[in-house]
């Protein structure tokens, strides 16, 4: 078993960097207090050991080596950064869990064929810049260094400059790595396993999203000296399609979700009527043509309300990903690992994306999962147990030592 | 007749102190631009031969004198600040149409009975402090100063601070002018004229309206792995809203408009549910029952769908005025004006607020209306003819000098 109170207090020390407003974290990707982490981060693997690579996309690689030279590594983590409004485990307790898993190796002196490297992936959550999971994207050939390196913020800053200004532009290639496997822990973000009274998920599948970002375009008026019928208001077209977008995902249930997370209004003045509007969709399913049915259905609705009310209306595809299945035969070295341990657990669906997703397309992944306080996560509030954090983590540390070979 | 040319240049350059993005103006109250802007209407008052005072609200008054020491002045005047996609008009057609009128005097060798004063009021746009006319309210009693100076902008920076930074609180106190009469000329920001093929708005009376923030509060959580009935969504609260407000003003056709203007979303993230949402909500009519009502119905709508939902609901009045009739009197007068000038003219209801429909409370007053293009207002492409402009700066000419006694 791992060491609960190290890892809890690692957890604990990592949240004092960047801080939220409310008990959480605000250590969003290329920000100072990302590069603070970071070096947090490397400390703490070069003390227990390990050796850094890092590549050009900033994702950072901790090497435990092995016995063969010629095994390939088994890579387990997650990402280090977080939302606005963050929790203190979402990313977090997938790479400092599997830190922890190399500390309780070093302590009981285990050995491995296969090296082991703990990984924290960059830019997972995609609030700064879209879409998320951008680096591990780029890492699995989905994406392009080019085009993850040229995604600008709110602020229209720009990926690879902030990167630059950290200083944490590694000199691997991105993608060079061959991995024999890939796990990663991480909190299910959602209610289920909490509802079920179960400790430890199993999962099987990941959900697929389109991420969507429309722009309306009407015309700035006058709120009070324009008739009714003379306004092209494009935040009641904004207005009409969220709950276009709510109807679609509640029409598909269950196995699907959806909603409008950002909203810009301009020129956002109590008394013009809104002359534009930029927000974006998220929609998610893990049945393939539930999600291309809502992906269609979005985009004819929104395409209907602009007609009805003269709106121009631009639909741009900000992110994408199929429903995911992880490898079958990692899937049952994690059941079997619960089971041994002598875990609660069930099988389930992630319903977030994770690095895990795009990895799972160039090596054998899986993922375990542990609950969270009421489902709840993107917000400062997001809690777990000690014991939800320790029991993932055994069980990452089981099956790790299985694929890697004692 | 005014001088025509002369008013247009001077509308030209002042419209080049704060330029917007696309033609138009961003001078919003108390910026430095806003600073600027007053510099040279003072320097173009005291060029007139006028003596400028200024109140504590910072509303400025040039005075050219009567020959009765006894006679109360003649007002005339409107506002020089700006909406951040403001027009090159609103507003400043009547503090520069009013100074074109002491100028012709001069040209003309005119004296009066009554003093006459030119006025350029403060903030009257309350875009960047709500609620407008916020300094007119404060000479007409209707808030106290200490309300007026408190008032904050979305960046958090105060009425009271931002007028003392940039120079312009004067030493008169605010209200204790009394007026004979208060004359404003300003464009319709309506299509009414226009579509009618009039030259000139009598304005018999002003719209009523309502300005409420409403603050909603859910749950920040992650959009793909909260099933959609565990969601507390703040941003469907506010595009239900939103439908409501327009379903209301439409319901209560002809004679009432409604929008909301004002959006903020938190935290704005893709990925995550908005927990909380503040929007603004604009309602009028020039009938005190439908303003009445559709009020009801806004705060009635707002509760209801918070309800549904199972939303916090806060609701904030932050700006109100009742309908306006001006004074019959001087109504009487300006249409004769325009009659005896051979203006096309009718009578016409301000659908916009003005200093004007405050002022009304304590003294005789009357505006004097000319068209726009296409009815387009607080958008920079607001436009207005040259002949427009002097149509209506001639009416006032002889508005003012039948009031003022020539
Ligand atoms: N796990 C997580 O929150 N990832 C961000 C991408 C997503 O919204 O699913
Ligand atoms: N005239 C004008 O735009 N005033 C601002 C207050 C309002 O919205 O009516």
């Amino acid at each position: 078993r791992i060491n609960s109170a190290r890892l809890w207090d690692s957890l604990m020390e990592m949240a004092l960097i960047g801080p939220g407003v409310a008990g959480g974290c605000n250590r969003q990707t290329l920000t100072d207090a990302d590069g603070e982490g970071r070096h947090l981060f490397k400390r703490w693997c070069e003390a227990a050991g390990m050796t850094l690579g890092v590549d050009s996309m900033g994702n950072m690689f901790a090497t435990r080596p092995g016995t063969d030279p010629a095994a390939l590594p088994v890579y387990m983590g997650s990402h280090l950064d977080t939302q606005p409004t963050g929790g203190k485990y979402d990313g977090v307790l997938g790479v400092l869990g599997a830190l922890e898993v190399v500390r309780s190796m070093n302590d009981l002196g285990i050995k491995t064929r296969h090296p082991v490297v703990v990984i924290n992936w960059t830019n997972e959550e995609g609030a700064r810049f879209a879409p998320a999971m951008l680096a591990s994207g780029v890492f699995a050939g989905i994406h392009t260094e080019d085009y993850a390196k040229a995604r600008r913020d709110l602020d229209g800053k720009v990926f690879g400059e902030e990167l630059a200004r950290i200083g944490w532009v590694g000199d691997e290639v991105v993608g060079a790595r061959k991995m024999h496997a890939m796990f990663e822990l991480h909190i299910e973000q959602g209610p289920i396993l909490e509802a079920e009274g179960r400790t430890i998920g199993v999962v099987t599948h990941g959900q697929g999203l389109w991420w969507l970002e429309i722009t309306l375009t009407g015309k700035d008026a006058h709120t009070g000296s324009t008739p009714m019928t003379m306004r092209v208001n494009a935040g009641l077209g904004m207005a009409r399609i969220t709950e276009r977008v709510h109807q679609i995902a509640m029409s598909h249930q269950p196995g699907a979700v959806g909603a409008v997370g950002q909203v810009k209004v301009f020129p956002n003045s109590r008394n013009v009527i809104p002359g534009k509007v930029i927000f974006t969709v998220d929609i998610r399913s893990p049945e393939q043509g539930k999600l291309d049915a809502m992906k269609a259905e979005v985009m004819r609705a929104a395409h209907a309300v602009a007609a009805e009310l003269g709106l121009g209306c631009a639909i741009e595809d900000v992110g994408h990903f199929d429903p995911v299945a992880f490898d079958p035969g990692l899937v049952k070295i994690v059941r079997q690992s619960a089971e041994k341990l002598g875990y609660s657990h069930m099988d389930i669906i992630s319903g977030a994306g994770h690095d895990a997703c795009w990895i799972n397309r160039v090596a054998p992944t899986v993922m375990v999962m542990c609950p969270c306080v009421d489902g709840l996560s993107h917000n400062e509030a997001e809690e777990i147990s000690p014991d939800w954090a320790a029991a993932g983590t055994d069980v990452l540390l089981h099956a790790v030592l299985e694929v890697a070979e004692v």
